[in-house]
């Protein structure tokens, strides 16, 4: 390791804008130019804004008690900083630079805190629910390229909140995975499945975004919605939701993710045959939604 | 609480700064004008940087596993976020900007990430060491106002690592302080205690901010210091640093923490009349260091 020391013969009696300059200067040895960038616009930013709003040393110890608050609270099935970079529009200003998508490709909207790796696997025409609670919502589309070709094979993973407003793994007693799960698009490009009708919901409220959002006023109700991560071969891997048309909060999401594109109509019938052919006598939904994927830059992302 | 949803009907397709100005005026609702201009200036930072250098997907979802590692490895006796916020600068620029010292009074420096509350109490006299490894080292200094007066009575918290460069807190074996305690100011303002020499040592480098600095191919040292934190009734609480003139590391602080001012000659004996009278027949070190004190502006901090 190469030590910095040998360009700091003025490291002492540091404030102001000296100070930031050789913090500065303490990044410009790094390995990687693309993280010394990232870094010093960092620290630019940071000590700007610390300047700006003359943070007191009682605020600097509230944020970082915030921030070791939002790291312990996260596990494997919560993620806390990914929720508070949803609530701040972070998520969707890296989304945003990073997905631009030609006329007609599907956009996309936040990952969410709820993602889980390793979903159970379906077969189209599978109930995903697994005892989700809620009224049964048949779900189907298809998956095809700018040109309108089908995609076989695409990889499609689904995770959404139950009736109660809840993923599965907001529900400790709960073992399996339930309203989630991955299948296979079909020769032709399609997939279809039954799960719940997914129902609007407030982001998690029990920890340190919670407190950010009482404190702030803000409403941590996100519209109903069901998330879809699609891969393909040779395409651009989007992950995306799809919104219910005429949900209440679907101008007012939590998590400023919702684009009009993403929006589609739930049907409601209130009984009667299913389109898997099944007679329901409980009322039931259906969705239709085509994911439309960009080809690949230069490889799979 | 009062929704936010009666402004936001436009809040669909957001991207760039229309998505930067919904979530700025998601904050325009909170009780607090400060907490809104703090979190206002924070989001204008966060995604100017965030457009700056065009974060990729990746390098977001690096950053969420950065920041939940650094949460996550903080204990009640290792604080990650504060060794963050020392090695980029930001705890200096903060104790900058809410310590502006007249002439003569004791400058502040770093809090650290190993200050324990509720340390053990001692008599002037004392040794603090308790069973710390290293050379003996006594030391001993007042406390008085600016305008020389002396403040019996006051409240001196001490720590510092050993001659193995840790911190008891960072020895698991240990279950009582070491090298660390407090004691109050006799009638005189006068203290003098025994604890081992301090030694120059790396910070914590085993966590995510050991891979940053690493990344950096930063120096972790820091010059070897003993860790004071003065607070008498009608006076500025100050926390400082008294660091060992001529160290190595003097001049390249792995935390930007070094100032002239807090530099104090260590003087070496290599046997003989201690200061406490004891007689030692190994060699042991000598430091004063006096204090000075701004009276408190409205109120006790």
């Amino acid at each position: 390791m190469t030590l910095d020391n040998r360009s700091t013969s003025q490291r002492r009696n540091l404030t102001d804008e000296a100070l930031i300059q050789e913090v500065l200067e303490s990044f410009s040895h790094a390995e990687s130019p693309r993280f010394q960038a990232i870094m010093q616009a960092l620290i630019r930013h940071l000590h700007d804004f610390l300047r700006e709003v003359n943070l007191t040393e009682c605020e600097w110890h509230q944020a970082i008690t915030f921030l070791t608050n939002t790291g312990q609270i996260s596990t494997e099935k919560r993620q806390e900083f990914i929720l508070l970079s949803d609530t701040l529009g972070a998520s969707m200003q890296v989304i945003g630079m990073n997905n631009k998508k030609a006329d007609g490709a599907t956009e996309a909207t936040v990952f969410g805190p709820f993602y889980v790796k390793d979903s159970p696997h379906y077969q189209n025409g599978d109930d995903i629910a697994n005892g989700a609670p809620g009224d049964p919502c048949f779900v189907e589309g298809s998956v095809c390229a700018l040109d309108g070709s089908p995609i076989p094979g695409a990889l499609i993973e689904i995770w959404q909140a139950d009736e109660d407003g809840l993923y599965d793994v907001q529900k400790p007693s709960l073992s399996a995975a339930a309203a989630r799960g991955q299948l296979l698009t079909d020769a032709e490009g399609r997939f279809y499945f039954r799960t719940v009708s997914p129902e609007p919901y407030p982001i998690p409220s029990d920890g340190p975004v919670g407190d950010l959002l009482r404190a702030a006023r803000r409403s941590p109700m996100r519209p109903a919605h069901i998330h879809f991560r699609i891969q393909a071969a040779g395409y651009e891997t989007v992950t995306t939701h799809v919104f219910k048309a005429g949900d209440p909060y679907i101008d007012s999401d939590a998590v400023f993710g919702v684009k009009d594109s993403l929006i589609a109509q739930f049907h409601r019938v209130e009984h009667g045959h299913a389109p898997d052919g099944t007679r329901l006598s409980e009322p039931f939904w259906t969705m239709q939604y085509d994911f439309v994927l960009m080809p690949s830059a230069t490889h799979e992302r």
